[in-house]
This record gives structure tokens, sequence and C-alpha cells, in this order.
């Protein structure tokens, strides 16, 4: 294979060398509070007098895939848009991990390099979080949806009677998944008013012996979200979270929680990686009929390393934490998140009904906004025009239709700019 | 930030972009037989007129990464070392997978983007195991050690026997899961023998009622590898190998086995992933108290997409399977296999007791193979030195000492050589 590049390909991308995080990338050092072009910097023609020069200086595969200009505005509800520098930073490294020789792919978890990923990826989530040091952080896999079976597993006896407030499909499927292994208890659904809001805690009809009660912090396909936290009832009662869609979207006092569980693909990362942060005095009374790998003690003794855990998802969870931190912490990036969320209900309440969220005001979600149209049969050709737009995964979940736009941390404010003025002018011209 | 670069760095690798891979990823064809090299091209310097150009191009994160000379020899037994051209092309897709605008981490897993890469990825595999129809292929979480639960949950009932043929420590857990979950009996063992040897077929007492015979068709500790494969008494009964360490490695006939499962990151990709081909009249009898997510009638039913799977882990995978075809498929890569091994055991075996492994000469395993100095003091110096050659992780499991040496699929027969040579180097200075 020759190594010689046919001259017409030399400048096809002759600009991307210019962009700021090739650079940073290159030297290594994390492009942190860098906000990136999302326009492609002015053309830039290299002359060269040297034949050699032009017919041996390929585009090198980073930077031609680096284009910024061809990136397009992800809604999806995950797995979801990555910080766009740490997806460089990723590039950049992907197959040397800094000077290592290897990839982060290929590292034995119990080698010198994946463990201080995985110990520097822990520290920084607890620098984050806060989480207080009676808790264990651990790094699982198989979703939210196999915590749905190791909460109970891990927490309670087949006879303990549990709790559970049922705000959407995904709080729906916990109990369900629950109900093999103990007894739980809806003690509220939103099911009635098609999931559109949170009861008053004080309502609540808390079982006097409940284990625990559970919560979905955030409904992904409904965009219902808690804005604070109901307190168990029973003393020896935990509170136990689902916060797949919105974890490190804000701030969290951990100590008010027995369990908190999250798929990473949504606010931290790629999928494949489960997040559980537990109060250490609840681990160790698995039933006896828990898989090994869902025993909570077995991970916590192993510090998540009793098996091969996906390295390279945690890499990556490592690499979103630091970007998260050098932000300035959850406390800006909720600011950040709270700001883009007002503008898209904003545009959704100005418009006159033409379009509408069902969800209740007060517990709208900062992460998903399912919204639909007056006119139902201009969704599609929403979605379409959007979609030519370079913004793209606007159709709402299946089971519930219309649109959502799932706008995580690594939404930029400019991609919620861009939907909103794009939704008067489709109003305006469909009105 | 500026845009310009020193002087001083633009000649740092002056050479990488010769390297043919640089434009293979470029232009995104796949450098299939490609045999890349392992020592830096000469060096070659741009010679440019305009001072524009020098001060605007700098090297670029992927080719400055991608330095061949930096990358080790790495015989970690998994996670391990995958094709240098699989992961020059993982990076050069890394941010924007061929125009997508996104990445794949970014993916939804419903979308057409990535339903085109699981679906890619089941197909190549079925081609490369030739496959047959009756049998569903699974992309699931949680490693082998998962499956040692799933197992037993969805192929027997509590009172069910099933047999386990124990050839090592794998083999030996998965027993010990099994317990939980039905009557499991350890039929032979290698204990005694220090798992050392593998057992004539005709000599095993397997139970008349057995739902199963379960093997571990390669142990990664012990270096044993099951040749040929043993045929369950009873006639309803199945035969299920954990083919974690030799999955791909060799073609194998597919329909002798009711369940073949192995996690991804020993010789087809990352951790994170678990592979699961099973034939599909043993799919939907689960037992009740299974977690959701180990019943294999729920993936089966939404081909691995009931909820979200590793989907980067599944994506690197079938880069890795493209990989296996283009180089002629299982057959050929069971040659190179083969000749890698052959070098590696003769060292051994012709060093007059310098070097010994202690597995059976015929059911020494093509994937890990482990062996001992007859001066063990000797060892750490050797590991020492071998990792100062940029040979590494050749430290035998913690469980077993001495030495090992992983060489799957994606360790180039260079990487064996240079091994066989340093331990002849070794034993002159040190014999």
């Amino acid at each position: 294979m020759s190594a010689t590049v046919p001259h017409s390909l030399l400048l096809k991308n002759p600009t991307n060398s210019l962009k700021p995080t090739s650079l940073a990338t290159q030297f290594g050092s994390f492009p942190t509070n860098l906000s990136l072009p999302t326009t492609t910097p002015k053309p830039f023609a290299i002359t060269c007098s040297s034949a050699a020069a032009t017919t041996t200086t390929p585009i090198p595969a980073a930077a031609s895939t680096s284009a910024s200009s061809n990136r397009v505005f992800n809604f999806a509800a995950g797995p979801a848009t990555l910080p766009e520098n740490v997806l460089l930073k990723a590039q950049s490294e992907l197959y040397d991990w800094r000077g290592s020789g290897m990839s982060v792919m290929e590292m034995s978890h119990r080698g010198k390099e994946f463990l201080s990923i995985i110990q520097k990826a822990e520290s920084d989530l607890r620098e984050l979080l806060n989480i207080p040091s009676d808790y264990d952080v651990l790094f699982l896999q198989g979703g939210a949806t196999t915590q749905f079976a190791a909460i109970p597993l891990n927490i309670c006896q087949p006879d303990d009677v549990v709790d559970y407030v049922v705000t959407g499909s995904w709080g729906d499927k916990a109990y369900k998944e629950a109900a093999k292994f103990c007894k739980p208890k809806v003690i509220w659904t939103g099911k009635p008013d098609k999931y559109t809001n949170i009861p008053g805690f004080d309502s609540l009809e808390q079982s006097p012996d409940a284990k625990y009660l559970h919560i979905c912090a955030n409904e992904t396909i409904h965009g219902v979200e808690f804005k604070d936290y109901p307190t168990p009832k029973s003393s020896n009662a935990i509170l136990v979270a689902d916060m797949s869609s919105n974890f490190c979207s804000k701030p969290v006092d951990v100590s008010k929680f027995g369990v908190i569980y999250a798929g990473a693909q949504k606010n931290v990362g790629p999928s494949g990686v489960t997040i559980v942060i537990i109060r250490k005095d609840l681990i160790g009374n698995a039933q006896p009929i828990t898989p090994v790998m869902l025993d909570y003690k077995i991970h916590s003794e192993n510090k998540s390393l009793y098996n091969t855990p996906p390295c390279y998802g945690i890499y990556m969870c490592g690499l979103v934490f630091e970007d998260l931190l050098a932000q300035g912490g959850l406390g800006e990036v909720e600011k950040k998140n709270k700001k883009k969320a007002q503008i898209l209900y904003d545009t959704i309440d100005g418009s006159n009904g033409f379009y509408r969220c069902p969800v209740e005001k007060s517990v709208r979600s900062l992460m998903n906004v399912p919204f639909t149209l007056e006119k139902s049969e201009l969704e599609a050709e929403f979605i379409k025009e959007a979609a030519k737009e370079k913004m793209v995964q606007l159709k709402g979940h299946r089971s519930v239709g219309g649109m959502r736009a799932s706008i995580y941390n690594a939404m930029p404010y400019d991609g919620v700019e861009k939907l909103v003025a794009f939704m008067k002018d489709f109003q305006a011209r469909h009105g």
C-alpha cells in the first residue's frame, strides 16, 4: 500500500488543525473550560514548495474526523450526547493512553494503569457529589434494570414489605421486578394522570414496616423530576433512588439516601456502566439466591474488581467527571441546566398552545422535556425538518409519542437555543 | 488559546504520517490484511517555504499518539491486546462515526446507526462461527460470571441435576454459583493435579438425568484447553461451554453445544460485552426468581435491546469480527495461533528444564501459556527485564504464580518471536 496521498485530498479539511482542541489533545492537557466552535473556521490553504511535502502529509485520522461543522445536536434520551472536549480527549489517547503503549481497552483491570483510572474516577465522583466516607461507590454492569433486582435481593428478605412511589415507566418496572424477591407495594402511582405529576410527600401512605422507599428521581420517558425527596416513615427504612437520567446534573445530599443507582449513559458516560452509591452498613445481607454479580458485598470487598469491569466505560466516566469538576462542580452545572430548560419550557408555554408540555410545572424535568404539537399531524414534519437542521433524536418515546428533547449536562446551551429558534420558526410557518 | 505550534514540536513525530494505517483510517477503508510496522519508519523531514505552513500544521492527536514504536507487546490475560488496525480504525471514527455527526458512544441504541452496527456484528459473527439459524446470538453484560448464574436459572429447575467437569478455577467458580439454583455435581476435577490435564471422555461418569454438562473450553489461569468436546450422556442433556478465553480463536461446531458463552475481553473486544450463543428451543423456561436481565427470553425477544446494551463494546467487537473475516476466517486464525503457540512451547520444552510448563502436552492452551523458571528466584528479574523490552503483563495469576504469556488472536507473531528470543537470551545469561 502506498504512503502517498492524492493532492486533491490534502486540503479536504485544511482547517481542522486550527481547532484549539486539536492542540489541547495533542499536548495531552485537558481543554477544560474551552468552548468549542460549532462553525468551521475560515478555510486556510497550506502552500508548500516541496512536492514531497504535498504528497506525504495526509490529513490524519483524528483531525479529519474532528470537523465540528459536521457535529449534530443530539437530543437522544440515552445513550446521549457527550462533551465534545471529552470525546476529542478520548480520541487523542485511544491508541496509546498517555505513553503506556496500549489502549485503555487493552489494559489489564489489575494493572497499575487501569487502577489509577478507576481510583481517579471514584475520587472525582466523591468530590462532585460530596459522598460521605460511610458510603461505597461501585462501578457495575447491567444497567439500572439489573439494580431493580439487586436492590431487593440485597436490602430485604422475601417476606419484607417495601414501598414504591411510581411516577413513570421506570418506577413501574422497578416495582414489578422487586415482586420476584420481596413484597413491594405501590403506595402512589401517577398512572391515572399519565405520569404528569408527583404526590405531596405528606399524603404518602407509607407502610409502617417498609424496609425501603423507592423513587425514580427523574422519569426519562415522562419528564417528571423530584425537586425534593420524601423521608421514609420508619426509622429503619431507607430511601432508594434510581437517578439514571439526572445523575450528576445537580448537587444531591447523598446522606439522605441508603442507595443511589444510575446507568451512566445519560449524563456521565457511555452505556455499559452502572454506578451504585450505597451506605456501607446496608451491605452484606444478600438473599441466598442472589447471583454473585448482584451481591454488593462481593463488589464492595473487591473495589468493583471482582470480575473484569467495563474498563473503557469507566475511563470515559472519569473523563466526564474531570470535565464536570473543571466546570466548577455540580452547582455550576445545575445553573446551566436550569438556563437550558428555562428557554425551552418558556418557548412551549409561550406558544399559545401550539406546543404543549403535559407535565405539572413544579415537577418538570431539567433533563427530559416531552412536548406535543396541538396539530399532531405536524409532528412528523417537525422531526423531519429538525433533523435537516442537524437536530436529531427529537421523537418522543414510542410509548407516549409526541416529541422529547433530552438536554443532559453535555447538551450545549447553543443546542437548546437553536432548537428554540427552530420551534418558533416552525410555529410561524405552520401556526 | 493560540492555534500556532512551536516549530520544535512540528517534527516531533514527522514519520507517523507515512504509516499506511494512517491513510487507511483516513480514507475510512479497513486495512485488512495489513501487517503493521513494529519499528518506526525512517525519519522524513517536511520542507516548506511558507512560514504559515510550518506554523499551522500541528501534529494531530491521532498521528501523534499512533507511534507504533511506542506500542508494547501486551501479554495480559484479559482485557488484552487488540488488533492495531482495529484500534486505529476506532480512533479515526471515535468523534464522528462515518459522517453521522456523533460518536458511537452517543448513539441511541434504537437509532438506525447503532442498529446497523449491532446487526452487522451479529451477521459477521454468524459467518465466522457458521452459527446455525436455530441458534440465537445475544450481546449481554456482566461477564461470564453472570452467566454462571444465568445458565442454571434458564436451563433448569431447582431440583435438576447438572454435571460440571472442572479443569480450572473458572469451571470451579461456575459450579459453585450453580449450586444456588440447581443441584450441580462435579463429575471430574483436575484439582488434585493442580489443573494440568483434562479427563478422557469415556471415563466421565455422567449423571444419567443431568440437564446439562458444563465445561470451560479454555482455562485462562491454568492454560488447559479442550481440543475436542465430550458428548452428554442423556439424549435430552446439552453441552454448555464457557469459551471466554478461546472464543473465535479457531473454528467450532456450534451445533454440538446447547449454550456457548464468552466474555469479549480476551479475543474479540473490550471488557463489558458478553456473548451468548444459545439453541432457540432452550429459551423460555427461566425460573421465577430469575432477574429479568438474566432471562434469555427477554433478550432474545428484544434482539439484545431490552435495555441499553454496551453499545461501544459491541461496536468494537464488530470491528474485530470484520478483521477476523478479512484474515480469512477462523481456519486461518487458528493456523496463526498454532504457529505462535508452537514456538513458545518449543522454547519452553527445549530449555532443558530452565523453563517449565506444567500442563499435559496434549491439552496445552493455544491462548494462555503458563510457565515457571527452574530457579524461581529469577522470575521477578525475568518479568522486570521483559518489561524493559516492552513485553508487559507476563506475571502469572496470583493464585498460581510463575509467568503466563497470553497470546490471543491479536498478539502478532512478532510479539511471540520477540518473547522467545528474550527467553533464550535470558537463559543464556542466567542458565
